[in-house]
């Protein structure tokens, strides 16, 4: 008996909305980052809409020809395995590889949740954005890098300042943007730059 | 003197840049629609996410052939002008034909931070979205109107009890879906007599 035995749906239609359902809890899931009114920290459900829009408006002159459906897909749906995993900061590498098991685990009960092919066809998706196996999911992975570091810049470094975080540290972790789509770096490079020179990064 | 001013960057990624953090604020504006666990408002960044994803799943089977790139981008986008505008509730008719004016305002500034023609080109498609002007716009419509009927049920229409919503309101409300995208209909009417049915809808 699920949610939505009695709707008398067709079985694919009926297994879509299970999934719709129970992907809404990534409205529960918090980040490290604030939002920029300081109130709260955001969602990783806003963080995944926030990415979306990015990738919208830097694709124009960073990734032209890129397949935008394709990003934008892997976007909307590459932090749903934080509902059964929980969001693990990118300062923290060694807690990043412990999670990689349950993250997996996670991609195979929540993508298993929508009727086949779609289910297999956005657990590959997924796949290819964790390992960067495209042109779509290298420049995907490097929005999704350089968010934080626009949020964190935009919000006065707050987010940095609580966790001792150095400029050092913070090219470290953003070299992942040149690894990925080198059009973004010279973006990345700058607020970095600015940061450090207005103090907000130790 | 903006946010971007100091950053030593090309004009174009200035903008993009100013017009990505002022974006974020959509993370401010809430909704009628409560998180699933009851505890607060869905926020309207959350909302434009979740769109993002019924599209990409609701597509299959609903809408094969349709511009998916094109879907995205306007669900994504759809929402910014509340940062200007704030959120009108759907069961709010009156409201929502006065608040029109104050949209398009919000939309010429909003988009208008972002560098031209890339500016114009997302004005041009959140128009296309309000006016329903083409197929992708249609099936987005339709979309953004079944998301909060699925919250709602859901959530054992909780928020339709804090609002009075009958039965007739609901379908009058939903008929959008049938003239937006007939194939989404069965899947709506199908939430709403369920809800009926189990007293969820006065």
């Amino acid at each position: 008996m699920t949610l939505t035995s009695a709707l008398g749906l067709p079985d694919d239609r009926r297994r879509q909305l299970e999934f719709l359902v129970a992907a809404h809890r990534l409205t529960e899931i918090t980040r490290v980052n604030r939002l920029l009114d300081g109130t709260r920290s955001e969602t990783s459900a806003e963080h995944s809409w926030h990415l979306a829009l990015c990738a919208v408006v830097l694709a124009e002159g960073t990734a032209p020809g890129v397949d935008l459906a394709r990003v934008l897909e892997m976007l909307v749906i590459h932090d749903i395995v934080e509902i059964d995993a929980g969001d693990v900061p990118i300062y923290d590498a060694a807690a990043r590889i412990e999670i990689e098991a349950l993250e997996h685990a996670a991609a195979q009960r929540l993508f298993g949740l929508l009727p086949e092919p779609e289910g297999a066809r956005l657990l590959a998706l997924w796949q290819e954005f964790e390992e960067a196996t495209s042109e779509a999911a290298r420049f995907a992975r490097a929005v999704d890098r350089l968010q934080p570091l626009l949020l964190h810049w935009a919000g006065d470094g707050a987010a940095w300042h609580e966790r001792g975080i150095t400029v050092e540290k913070e090219r470290e972790i953003m070299a992942l943007i040149h690894e990925m789509w080198p059009p973004l770096w010279e973006t990345a490079s700058a607020l970095i730059d600015d940061a450090h020179g207005r103090g907000m990064l130790g």
